[in-house]
């Protein structure tokens, strides 16, 4: 019944934007596009509202294609709509401005939102509303997720890289090639891509070994790195460095590779080889990684979820 | 010998700066404050420029504490920075403005910048300055990170919770309690933190189950969700429900849990219930988790890291 209830509320309220669109444009007799922009200076002219709708949290989502692109009219818009959500014991407002809108952001700021979060080509700013009530908005993504390759040819040779940037340029260091998932992409084909693009090598994902969880990584956030098994693909043994952040990769005995002094008497670094060598001879299998489609009762979309979990008996 | 270099010509850019202020602020007689802010009108004033550093990958970052406050003069220094980093041969610039700099962000991104991620208080802003080049600065945090606690009684019943807010709203759905992981939250702690949060129960965490990964969440970003065993401490059996976000608790069946008609059909749900019954039954002991101090040769910051890996065994 409570969802039904929203539901026509969020009619409603798009419905009264209408109707306020379609009075202004008889008014007028200009288009709704120019209506809509508000960018008219004529003073006469009822800005349109700000439309919204609600989340299933008590909140307000802004629409971001029909805010006034006046600055004026914005601020008299959004001014209005807080009154309203207030009025309607409104809890969370999302308002996402697009780049081309940064003009608004001063006095969206200036009206007592905050920055939420942004990416390229847009910012997200939020507004609580209860005064009795601590925020529990949800916060954007915390972590930075990164994959590493354990990779070995048929000598038992592992594969191995310099940076050419960062924190270890010129230190000598030979590292397996890691990277970053990107937002959207599981992070079994990130290892191979990061893989394929820094050495040239072609791989396939196996297993995970070991995952680690550290924080205070680039712009405050957190950092899960999982270190990857891949399977070297038959003829897959030229080298081609990614010129741009590959200083220098070759095959190296894992003997070798663990002995290196960066790596020497630091228990995390030991726990990870640790953990390869375990695959390696045999000891350990690491998780099996299964891809699922998920249609789920609750939502309207399909779902490619990656599920990663240890077998029975993985030893 | 790259890395002394880089040292030097990061002292001088604040040297030139410093110079620059003594000399306006000479030439005015006025403290050394207001001319870093640059707010005074006086035209014949020489707005202080841009102060930033070097990062490690041949970019620029602004320094945010002595950015003039008037947006003039800030709009003059950033022309004239983005001059001298194109001239310098520099890569990607970042600048990041607090919540009360906001007036100078439209300006900002009318100079090329384009936002590259925020948080409350404040937005950075990243510009990408060579032609030739693909635009390589990392992206922010691409994850949001979730755990699931799996809490048995001394009668192997399961922990469940029907969620006030939310997709499940309504739905009359038994779920095991979940929550976020923090950005600076070991995941261990966080599913310990959230199941005291929504249910009053203490339990220790014991082992990771399974892990799944999942697109298109919140803000775009994907989904990590760790699926933890956690063991219930003695006298932990008094339910106090979360009043603001869970609706009801209870002790469950686990078998009257995984015939929720929610999750029959849907091979995600059997296959993660599929590996809680294999650690219950006592067929899969689940992923280890090990906190580790670590001191890295390359940087100067302690870090605590935790460490998830499947023992030798681990059946």
């Amino acid at each position: 019944m409570q969802c039904q209830a929203s539901k026509l509320l969020v009619t409603g309220c798009w419905q009264r934007a209408r109707v306020a669109t379609q009075l202004t444009s008889h008014r007028k007799s200009v288009s709704v596009n120019s209506v809509m922009a508000s960018d008219n200076p004529d003073t006469n002219l009822v800005p349109a509202p700000l439309t919204w709708r609600e989340d299933a949290y008590g909140g307000c989502i802004v629409d971001t294609g029909r805010i006034p692109s006046s600055p004026t009219a914005f601020r008299t818009a959004l001014t209005e709509a807080i009154q309203e959500w207030t009025a309607l014991g409104k809890r969370g407002i999302w308002l996402k401005l697009l780049k081309d809108q940064a003009p608004l952001i001063p006095m969206t700021v200036e009206l007592g939102f905050d920055f939420h979060h942004a990416d390229p080509g847009h910012v997200m700013l939020t507004l609580w509303l209860p005064v009795d009530a601590p925020n529990t908005l949800p916060p954007n993504a915390s972590h930075q997720v990164g994959v590493g390759a354990l990779v070995l040819n048929e000598k038992g040779e592992m594969l191995v890289v310099q940076e050419k940037n960062g924190p270890l340029k010129n230190r000598n260091v030979w590292k397996m090639p890691t990277g970053l998932v990107l937002a959207g992409e599981n992070l079994t084909d990130a290892v191979e891509r990061e893989l394929l693009e820094e050495t040239g090598i072609f791989a396939k994902f196996e297993s995970v070994l070991v995952i680690r969880q550290a924080h205070g990584f680039a712009f405050g956030k957190s950092d899960l790195f999982v270190l990857c098994a891949l399977k070297l693909q038959p003829g897959q043994n030229e080298l081609r460095i990614q010129e741009s952040e590959i200083e220098a990769a070759c095959w190296m005995p894992l003997d070798q590779y663990r002995q290196q002094s960066t790596f020497k008497g630091v228990l995390l670094y030991e726990k990870m080889v640790d953990r390869c060598i375990a695959f390696v001879e045999g000891r350990c299998k690491g998780l099996s990684a299964l891809n699922l489609s998920a249609t789920l009762p609750f939502s309207t979309r399909n779902r490619e979820d990656l599920l990663i979990f240890p077998e029975d008996g993985s030893t």
